[in-house]
């Protein structure tokens, strides 16, 4: 891509009303634009990285059998009614439509998807089934400050499982739990598996996945010699106690963010839209339901939680919107000449190449721009770096001097 | 794809509560699954081809300089009362949060997307600006039984432009009415041109693209002679008339179906959001904006209207979920073998393949559902074919015995 073709630009300065480090680089850097509290555009260099964080999900879940569909975001009143949700939950947004009629815009979508795997299914055999899709979702939040982290529309990645028992659910459970860590470290982050409460509808203990950041909205204790963790909210432990698990380590309390969960759904919405299989014994049998969800706007905004220095955005490899960002200083025709072939020989190759190609900005600003996009290989052209280019890697800050050939080569 | 994987199933007969062929056939074939009238999910299936068309769509609006973004469809009521359409829209969705808050679900994105351009266009140099989003919109309709042709929730490209003015705006224009042309070609679709009214705020001709279908909403008059078209709603002539155009042709009254448009929108946005530049001059100049739009959704309705015979879906091989509907018949240990064999082949050749791997599944349930879903290219293998594979086509009938090596050379 051509840097002088991208409608967005840098900001000089974070913008002000953004209290948390992810809407302060991202939107300084132009990846996205706030329209309002909790609610962000994705502009192109955004939206580069979003697609990318996406397939990784869409790999891993497909790896677990997952079916990929695509439920409206529109909802009617009754599906949300059959399950007591159009009462219960406070963050739905309801809707009354110009003929009278109610509709709830998706803040999930067990409502949806319930009814529709039911009309597939006529036998046991047919089970297990697992369906996900990625899709935008709406919860009225009362506090959206958290950048990308808490928004009241966020894009997420839901599946949903229908097994034929518990011990089969159990058994994908797991394997949606190594998924799940798959995706996670795939994008950079390690992260923590807690207990916690298991949501409105649900006695059961649910999983979620916790990423420590400073700008995360839950209290958790870690084991630091083990892999034990609570959300503080249900911990019978404090902080520097002995670990409950391992008995050697100590407890550590982290703030953190949950980028994704995992719910043991029972048979609660199997039931409420009267979803019932027949088994091999011909006995009325409510399949097991488990939703699995990752906040895939959220995890980018952690992401860049993680990745940063006072200079702007460290994108990991697998998600940076390019892999190369390259520089040519100076309106030298020489320079810019040599720039263009390189760009050419790297998109030839299959490289993803942002190439600053724009006149009249100063090296300190393009230099700085380079920074701030957090692109993770810089090379810069210039009269001084006569028949080499400049290599440099975003992270370690490590510069080398290479032929075009070499760089290829490293790549 | 392993078909015994897929949880969706065929129906034996198109579903009663639905009018049109798309949403018969859609339904039936287990493409799509309705949720409410003019709300539909997408299936496994259904998504495939969904994604195929919006690939094609941003290739060519790539080729014409769009820059690709992703808004949100949730926006603050301020964005649609600046531009009086809170009021005077009546296919607006409104919501009232908990907070006492107003918001609007996009039915377009003018509202977002000027004031977003605004903030980053410093001067004149930084025009023209192309920029588009495929993304789900909104609309409150009364009526909405065409099934996936006029939706409450469906899919859109939208693209914006912006330009200093009129000359500019006109040249991009004509870009945009060809790259529109070859969209519509390359899903199989001869689209024709028809000049409209203007839209509720310009008072400016408008073009929309046309494909003539039983199941369309439009009335339009095209010359048998020349490019000529036009709505019936603003037309002087009438069906019989000598062509106004090339005056040698007669026109022709015929139902299409819209599947896309272009608003010259002028400075109607740009004053309203008080998004000006200064020109070379110093002068205050308001861009002038143009809004391009292709309903994806319904453009995969239209396919499908044009597309299919008595036995089912015809896909146009650009569109087609697969490229190959592999059928192996009877439970023969060799047959399967076999068929194993060639799927794998194909897959390895990067050959998008399903394989009705099913058992205890009758030859003529396999053979219709494999009309039904509308593959291009089906091959049976089974004890009567031996050592070869019997190759069909979708759309012509045809049938060959080839040899595997065969079938790969030909693909």
């Amino acid at each position: 891509m051509l840097y002088s073709n991208l409608f967005t630009r840098t900001r000089k300065q974070a913008p002000k009303d953004e209290v948390t480090v992810n809407a302060k680089l991202l939107v300084q850097a132009g990846f996205v634009s706030k329209l309002m509290a909790g609610v962000y555009s994705f502009l192109p260099l955004g939206l580069r990285v979003l697609r990318k964080i996406e397939n990784i999900i869409r790999e891993e879940m497909d790896v677990i059998g997952g079916q990929e569909v695509y439920l409206p975001a529109l909802h009617p009143a009754e599906n949300w009614k059959t399950t007591s949700g159009w009462d219960k939950i406070d963050v739905l947004f309801k809707i009354k439509s110009r003929t009278g009629k109610d509709y709830a815009l998706g803040q999930s979508h067990e409502e949806v998807i319930t009814p529709l795997v039911k009309e597939y299914v006529r036998s046991y055999k047919d089970l297990p089934i697992y369906v996900y899709q990625i899709q935008s979702k709406y919860r009225d939040e009362l506090r959206a400050k958290s950048g990308i982290l808490r928004g009241k529309e966020f894009g997420m990645k839901d599946m949903y499982s229908f097994d034929l028992n518990q011990a089969d659910f159990l058994k994908f459970y797991k394997q949606a739990k190594k998924a799940y860590l798959k995706v996670f470290q795939r994008c950079g982050l390690t992260a923590k598996v807690t207990e916690a409460s298991g949501g409105d509808f649900s006695q059961k203990i649910s999983y979620e996945f916790m990423v420590l950041t400073k700008a995360g909205e839950d209290d958790i204790l870690y084991c630091d010699k083990c892999e034990y963790c609570i959300n503080l909210d249900i911990a019978k432990t404090k902080a520097g106690d002995k670990c409950p698990k391992c008995q050697i380590g100590r407890l550590i309390k982290a703030r953190a963010s949950e980028v994704g969960n995992v719910f043991d759904l029972g048979s609660k919405y199997s039931k409420d839209f009267n979803f019932y299989v027949l088994d091999e014994k011909g006995k009325k049998v409510y399949p097991i339901m488990g939703c699995y969800g990752i906040g895939v706007t959220r995890l980018l905004g952690v992401i860049v939680e993680k990745y940063h220095d006072e200079k702007g955005i460290v994108w990991p490899k697998t998600v940076s919107p390019f892999q190369i960002h390259l520089v040519s200083l100076g309106d030298d025709n020489k320079v810019k000449n040599k720039a263009l072939r390189v760009y050419q020989e790297l998109l030839g190759k299959g490289i993803e190449v942002i190439w600053d190609d724009r006149e009249k900005v100063s090296a300190g600003e393009k230099l700085a721009e380079a920074d701030l996009l957090g692109v993770p290989i810089r090379l810069v052209i210039s009269d001084k770096t006569k028949d080499k280019i400049e290599y440099r890697e975003r992270e370690s800050k490590k510069i080398k001097l290479l032929s075009s050939a070499e760089i290829l080569a490293s790549l």
